[in-house]
């Protein structure tokens, strides 16, 4: 059975949300021609009917009511940007109770509750892609799902937080102090107002345990990773660290050590000559170490609405070639 | 319908080849847990059955002729390692004919002679995998055809050959001659007898060409690809080069250019600050720029035993999924 048309239901608009959106919009040619098949998007939900957006679309693709979505038999796709643990948990779960496959990029949710959630889609038989949930832009979710599949992975260490890196590479060039490095990576949007999240390492502790779970087929608890952020960095600890042509980033790794896994976060000092040490401002870096191929590392834009929807849209794709064509490929 | 077996035929059993059936054998429990089938090399094609080999297995796994795997109806995958352009060809084309998928290491033959192998498999609904034609153990073949199959590459850059990687490290590190560097590369099995494919550009032209058909979506004539080698960097022009804090590489490139296709493999002079200039010895890296994802890296080994195995084994077992699974997944 081949669909005409495969609907695709948005769960929260803001940045990746729009990207996601404006990227389906810009390059439908390209899908079509491709998979055979439009995608297209039918609903997204809003907390505020009344806000001006940044793209143009009909008044009625949005709604605040998470059922015109969640309970609408049209809709193949449910895509979740909203972020959180709740509601984000429910609206994932009713939408695969109901059959729909789903696309997040909800880290937190998946580090803490993803067990339950891609249990429930394998018994359903459904899809749940998550590319964007780490590094953006970086395929790393499909090349440790896909492409090293038959291989074992020892050792995973990234840098998977743009926003502390963003400031690290400041403090060190600009010889700036945490506090206006910071208050520059607020300023530039790349830091929340309340910057916890990122600067504590928990947005790095939720990468590297997502990361974790499908390199070593394991259920990480988030509670288990050692975790450091950067607020303790100094100036002079840069400086430093600099004078001894070295160079400071926060790291999230994790390992096989004595058949158990060891993950943590922490500011790492390393040789100029690391690959990790050249990944400046928010970009992102992972280098995976594997029986089979030995070193392989991935870098590119860890963050932002185009980088991040289209690993979204990789993962709608994906599911849309299985949706919309028989089972010849 | 599931098939409880899915058998595979390999021509040729050199580097790659005994690579391949290591990781098929070594992970066979792995390859059954995650598509609920085993794949099982059926036939090995050599060219003298008295060789010894750096494997177990028994006699009657190998064969001398192609026959017994092109014709032979048990066998669902062919494998075609042999490399050159005949008589791979013909055996491939054979393969499909024979309704069998193909995966191919063959940068050669799908840099000349790609067009037809694909348009040929597309019509009889087969896979025809090539991810170890390109870099090794990166997996940028994927990369380039799935993550960023929905947006719109404007640049590719890479070290892809790492024979001249090496011997221009070995050169800029070790104040080596270039014909001192490649006797080095020669005695380590990193360059041929005859240098002349890698050191003149061609196998890295051949690259070129395979990734700019899936980037940029054309067929490009590999006669149209400017290509020079590094036969004529000299000890002086390294110094010369290094003196400035900057580097040689051999640097395959493809780019739209006033909307048509520019492709080029050619030494050029890096700043050290490059992120291909820190790519040493046989590695490989590939620098994709593109509109929405904006600027990728990936990173890794360009060849070897192991890396190139898991790249053959990844497009296995990705036509595993398909053949041995029901529609749903």
């Amino acid at each position: 059975m081949k669909k005409e048309k495969i609907k695709v239901g948005i769960l929260g608009f803001g940045v990746v949300g729009t990207g996601t959106f404006k990227i389906l919009e810009k390059y439908s040619d390209m899908i079509r021609n491709q998979i055979g098949t439009d995608i297209i998007v039918d609903k997204v939900l809003v907390r505020d009917l009344t806000k001006g957006r940044a793209i143009h679309a009909s008044e009625k693709l949005f709604t605040v009511n998470a059922e015109d979505i969640l309970e609408n038999p049209d809709i193949d796709i449910v895509v979740e940007l909203m972020g959180g643990e709740e509601p984000a948990y429910s609206y994932i779960s009713r939408a695969l109770k109901n059959g729909k496959h789903v696309v997040t990029a909800n880290k937190e949710l998946l580090a803490k509750k993803g067990d339950a959630l891609f249990e429930y889609a394998k018994d359903k038989n459904l899809f749940l892609g998550f590319e964007a949930s780490v590094c953006g832009g970086i395929p790393i979710i499909k090349a440790i799902k896909e492409s090293l599949s038959i291989d074992k992975i020892t050792k995973i260490t990234g840098i998977v937080n743009g926003t502390t890196n963003y400031i690290l590479t400041k403090m060190s060039e600009e010889n700036l102090g945490y506090d206006e490095a910071l208050i520059e990576a607020q300023a530039k949007g790349f830091a929340e107002a309340d910057p916890t999240a990122d600067v504590e390492g928990f947005d790095a502790a939720y990468k590297i345990a997502i990361l974790s779970n499908i390199a070593f087929r394991t259920n990480v608890d988030i509670n288990n990773i050692k975790r450091e952020g950067i607020t303790g960095i100094s100036e002079k600890d840069i400086k430093e660290v600099k004078s001894t042509n070295k160079i400071i980033k926060l790291i999230a790794k994790a390992e096989i050590v004595n058949g158990g896994l060891e993950a943590e976060v922490a500011p790492i000092v390393l040789p100029l000559e690391h690959p990790l040490a050249s990944i400046n401002g928010v970009n992102n870096g992972v280098l995976i170490n594997s029986e089979s191929v030995g070193e392989l590392m991935f870098y590119g834009p860890g963050a932002g609405q185009m980088p991040t929807g289209n690993a979204v849209v990789s993962d709608i794709i994906d599911i849309a070639k299985q949706v919309a064509m028989t089972c010849a490929f």
